[in-house]
């Protein structure tokens, strides 16, 4: 049973569709523009509707240039910023940030006015005050003043770090620099804002493959662009399907050869969007256009797939007001349920930045390629209260996602979420309350578009104090001793998360600390499947099962097996900066004749790695190893070196061809391990300009140098892996798959660190009742 | 800096400790025991004490008989359970069960009067009247009449499974039956008794090696057995502890050839409680007492480790009550967090065993030897509201934690905690507020002692709604689209947790039910390492540190390397008895020349085991596959079969020599899968008599018969496997570490089943307020 969606409820806002509704109004009411039959309309406004696309593609882009492409010579206009309602697509880019958010009155932000931040620490983003500067002296820069350019990337440009190791709270700041990097006329500019002199203190000219992420404007203008062109809009009315029910999504290209070279190309592909919101489901299969991304010119049209229908709007919608409420929801009502901290937070968010709870303390910033970055982490030793170094800088440094479907209209499709999109910026306003609990605190990404003004990604990030139901340690007393001991701690931990929505996908980002001193990396998948048309409708039709490249999932949705690798960079800086990696390796040992009644057990043998190629790690079940961290200077007490271990999780590993163009690209999955020696350089797992790269700038290149990585400077590495054969309870929206791994403490304490924690008494926990309303 | 303990904290209760005390009063104040200096004593005492422990031994053997060997001909005695104060040794065997125990005022628990219990359920475990009545028949049993026996497991047997498949809530009960093993002049007996006739309908008798599970009262008296030897308590003397500070652990021999042949044997090992709750980090190193558990004949007394220091009580204890408060506790001050339910919990558990949550039911009962039993564990289906079967029973079969040393007062160590200690047995009372959140409700183990009276183990499983933060799904459109659309629900799960304390060793059981069909099981290890005493204070005293077999924790200690195996029996009726396995290939697949710009991609290919060693599974990081547990004849309507799978987590494989002893009785680690087809005997991976069991009745023993398990009642079984390398943060206690594995619904249902499920909002979450006294 079709459910009718209104517009209002499925479509608020996109220019586009605004567009197209004016011009449809001409030949039909707007509010009919969702009725089943409407195919008997087609025929007679397809002419006429040519005629219209020719002329809207005019139109458009004229709108872009003057929009995004062109840079304003007028300054920041307020006004233009205010007169913006939430989650427009405008105001994702250029959202309000003079008003103060505060989205849970019971835990009120602390002030966000953007407009009046200043730096505090070292590692602070750039401010909307510090965004407005650069673009000026940029603006005004010589090379960029005479022709129009576009930013796609405007961030801090961070201190050397042995600047930022030797600051203190209350020392001036080092003089701010900001990163910029821009294409003019097809070419890559990275340049050095130096805010203190106001000049351009460095300036690069791209030379590798790839390009820099695309830009939201880039993405937005693409999904439309083919509307210019004639044959696209055929095919589309071909297909039967009303323009105005058109979603269409910007696909990066990758790179499989000579042709992608020396222009911006991207592809698209489209939806209907007709009867749900989760156009995702109904693709318009085979059709897939390239398009230079500069240009807007539809390079190729690719039209292969006919005859397959689009997949029926039925049980697609997600949304909760779309779930059809008359019927009887069988589930049994759960009652509320929360994490309650009556007395607030235990964690203080200072200077803006700096994230302080329980032993741990750390600097947390939104970027817009990596997301969350989360600096200087150090914890509190509870024998010595001493603040001690862990991690200098850790954050998601690449994501790669093959599509295991080698047919046209999918071979292509192998991500690279955060060098391609911008991991950060597709990283949407959390939902408080569901996204994050209500004990929750929010921070804002602030960001420069690509006319390089400001703009606020309101509460992207949330921090909240977690307690499961988890026991941080415990011990009884069996019968056995008889001793009446039973001494039990709850756990409780600090979580950083935001979750990117990098189109149909959503990615959950959690760094979780530990009293324990253990930090957990977790990443959730949820969102939306990107999936296939076909005509079956079911598998007794289809011939060889393997052929279908993934499984049917409804009549006509195929969901194409993929993975997802998210590779993480991991500044370690255990107790100093210089460090080691040991791999632990768990070893059979058999005895000799007569030496024990066993014959066999396992040793533990420690072998230090020398370079980085002692460093690749392949995880094997059967041969397995712990990996260490060590700082070979600093021993404890009865003389182990202190270390951290990265306890792996989420280890599914790539197997596809190491000469595979994607593979080359992603060859930062060849191991799930890595250890580098530091490099400022080197912090992007795939290379700075990813973007069409050909593989010639990644992780797996750098270590191929084979560099001296003992007691010295070293970046760990770690990618997370999941093997994807989607299944029915995927469709039409995934439930949460989640994998995690831990950097743990190993001799790096003394002793258990929370051996003094106090356990819960029912006198300090809190007072609830319901909810008066509810 | 040793602090005191004062002998009423640490060492309450042990009837041994406080004839000690009596024994020692006859020289010096019992007051003075703790003094440091007591050394000077010592020499005077000694000869005394080897008088007296002579006449001890005869008073304490003379006592057991009385109380725990010989069965009471008396009936069940109220006024001597009633005397009981909580957790002393004499209650944990024979708690007091007429007394309604609530907890938790806020969430108060259903009446537990055991007296009155009555079965509801086929699979309803004995009741007190049950329990009091098998007894009962047993004495008058004639071969049982003449002789003194001792009960070993008294539980229900239950019906066939396809009686039980038939029941439905409302049909009377089926004749109720017990299943008793016991032990007659060293002989294992089986016996069936009805309790419809009185009858003892089955009587068999013990063929293979091994021996039943221990009893608590096995266990509580081999561990000062030892004092009736002379020459064990010279060593013990000689090696400078007090007498009054030992404790003892029972330490299962395992089997390593003839010799253990023919009698229970068990070793016995010490250590000095002296200064600190925590002797297990005291240990008395190299001295094992090898017991005979029946006549508690001292077989063999090794005394190897006189050279070697007990370490120092410093930094050892655990209890919150022997921290030093003084000192300031740096960690800062966490506040107040809770897991809250206003209006109470969404689950409700009627008849006592069944319990109703969401979509989920099932029957959750105690079992001494398994721990938690789920059995009959049913989803309701979202779209058509019937209750769908997944899982007919799943419980922990069997672990085995072999320890990596192959010396003399080690090897021998390679536990089996089921079927030698009784998970369920060792399962204390869980704590509230600490082991569980506030909203869980409890349920307690009613379980037969050594002499087949009941006693009732308070407390020992919770049940509770776990809300951790986490998201079930979300999607976020991305300013791409320009949809206005962040849809976002909570995740809310149900736990069921025990906590078995095996000795030092603390194991966290969680079932973990969620409304998206995934059942995860999860074990925590925490509790306390079984550690080694050593000359060496600091490595760089160590030649070859492979060769410690562990890890200097602390001055003297050394963490020995172990690994940990947990087995659960998973007897999945995936909508019906008749299930397939399939084990879902992901391999790479090279692309023709000209096929695609792709090399390689991946592909699904499904191979549906046809017999027992086509499952027989070792998981390969670098050639996956997912492993299915289908329903061939029920399909989807777009026609997969209806499944679930098993996601591995805790991967870690035994290494161990195939044909060690140790490796051969707990060979059902050989693999992490294994599947079976159904067979009632087959429960219990390592035997039904694992004690000294020479490894011929395990589930690598049964698997090798290569049964067909196409289309049949099967049943997979998972093993997770932990390597530990100990560190100096488990030191003296350990942070709990995790690991699980998922049941997941593969095409079970049509489509995500928790798309209706609504979000939070603010107005149903509880109001909170700090309590009155915090």
């Amino acid at each position: 049973m079709e459910r009718r969606v209104s517009l209002k409820e499925s479509i608020t806002s996109p220019i586009q569709l605004r567009l197209f509704c004016l011009l449809k109004a001409l030949t039909t009411p707007c509010s009919k523009f969702h009725q089943r039959e409407r195919e008997r309309e087609m025929e007679g406004i397809r002419k006429l509707l040519r005629v219209f696309s020719l002329l809207l593609s005019g139109l458009l882009l004229l709108l872009f240039t003057r929009s995004w492409l062109h840079l304003p010579n007028t300054p920041f206009d307020k006004a233009q910023l205010l007169d913006c309602s939430n989650y427009s697509p405008w105001c994702t880019s250029k959202n309000r940030f003079q008003s103060e958010i505060i989205l849970n009155p019971r835990t009120p932000n602390p002030t966000r006015n953007h407009k009046s931040q200043i730096p505090h620490h070292p590692l602070d983003p750039l401010t909307i005050q510090e965004i407005n500067k650069v673009r000026t002296i940029v603006s005004s820069y010589p090379p960029f003043k005479s022709s129009s350019f576009t930013v796609h990337s405007l961030t801090l440009e961070e201190p050397e770090k042995p600047l930022v190791l030797s600051w203190k709270k209350g020392d001036p700041l080092f003089p701010r620099k900001a990163s910029v990097t821009a294409l003019v006329k097809g070419q890559s500019h990275v340049l050095t804002v130096d805010l203190g002199s106001n000049q351009v203190s460095r300036h690069d000219i791209g030379s590798d493959s790839g390009y820099p992420m695309m830009t939201i404007e880039d993405m937005t203008t693409a999904t439309w662009a083919p509307l210019a062109n004639a044959s696209f809009n055929h095919t589309i009315l071909n297909r039967g399907i009303d323009l105005a029910d058109l979603a269409c999504l910007p696909i990066s290209t990758g790179w499989f050869g000579k042709k992608e070279e020396k222009r911006r190309l991207i592809k698209i592909q489209c939806y209907s969007m007709q009867g749900t919101a989760n156009f995702y489901m109904r693709p318009i299969e085979g059709l897939t256009v390239l398009l230079d991304m500069d240009t807007k010119e539809v390079v190729e049209l690719s039209d292969q797939g006919r005859d397959i229908p689009i997949p029926k709007a039925d049980n697609t919608d997600y949304r909760f007001s779309a779930q059809n409420t008359g019927e009887e929801i069988k589930m049994k009502h759960l009652n509320p349920i929360s994490i309650e901290q009556p007395k607030g937070p235990s964690f203080t968010i200072e200077d803006e930045h700096m994230v302080k709870w329980a032993n741990w303390e750390f600097h947390l910033k939104p970027d817009p390629r990596a997301g969350v970055v989360i600096s200087r982490a150090m914890v509190r030793d509870s024998e010595t209260g001493e603040l001690r170094n862990v991690m200098y800088k850790g954050l998601t440094s690449e994501l790669f996602v093959p599509y295991m479907d080698p047919t046209d209209a999918w071979y292509f499709k192998t991500y690279m979420d955060a060098g391609e999109y911008g991991f950060g910026l597709q990283a949407m306003p959390l939902d408080p309350l569901n996204d994050c609990p209500r004990n929750a605190q929010y921070m804002d990404g602030v960001f420069a578009a690509a006319d390089g003004t400001p703009f606020v990604r309101s509460n992207m990030v949330c921090v909240f104090e977690r307690y499961a139901g988890d026991i941080g340690w415990r011990h009884a007393e069996s019968p056995i001793t008889g001793m009446e001991i039973r001494e039990v701690r709850p756990k409780v931990t600090l979580v950083v998360r935001m979750a990117a929505s990098v189109a149909n996908y959503d990615y959950i980002v959690d760094w979780e600390f530990q009293t324990d001193g253990l930090i957990r990396i977790k990443v959730g998948l949820s969102g939306i499947l990107m999936v296939k048309g076909t005509p079956y409708v079911n598998m007794n039709q289809v011939p060889g099962q393997e052929d279908l490249h993934g499984t049917l999932l409804s009549e006509n949705v195929i969901g194409v097996i993929h993975d997802h690798y998210i590779t993480f960079y991991l500044d370690m800086d255990v107790d100093g900066s210089d460090n080691s990696f040991v791999k632990v390796n768990i070893e059979r040992q058999d005895t000799s004749p007569g030496e024990s009644p066993r014959k066999s057990y396992l040793k533990a043998k420690r072998h230090v790695a020398k370079t980085e190629k002692d460093a690749q790690i392949k995880l094997k079940l059967y041969d397995p190893s712990e990996f260490h961290v060590i700082n070979p200077s600093k021993k404890t007490r009865v003389g182990n070196p202190v270390g951290y271990k990265v306890v792996p999780g989420g280890t599914a590993a790539s197997l596809l061809d190491h000469n595979d163009p994607p593979q080359m690209r992603g060859a930062f999955t060849n191991n799930q391990i890595w250890v580098t020696p530091y490099n400022r350089s080197e912090q992007w797992a795939g290379g700075e300009f990813v973007y069409q790269s050909q593989g010639e700038d990644t992780l797996a290149v750098w270590s191929e140098r084979n560099r001296a990585i003992e007691n010295k400077d070293i970046v760990l590495w770690y990618t997370l892996g999941f093997h994807h054969i989607p299944c029915q309870e995927d469709f039409p929206i995934m439930p949460t798959v989640s994998s995690s791994f831990d950097l743990k403490p190993v001799n790096f304490f003394e002793s258990n660190p929370i051996l003094r924690m106090p356990p819960n008494v029912e006198k300090d926990l809190p007072v609830c009742k319901a909810a008066a309303s509810a």
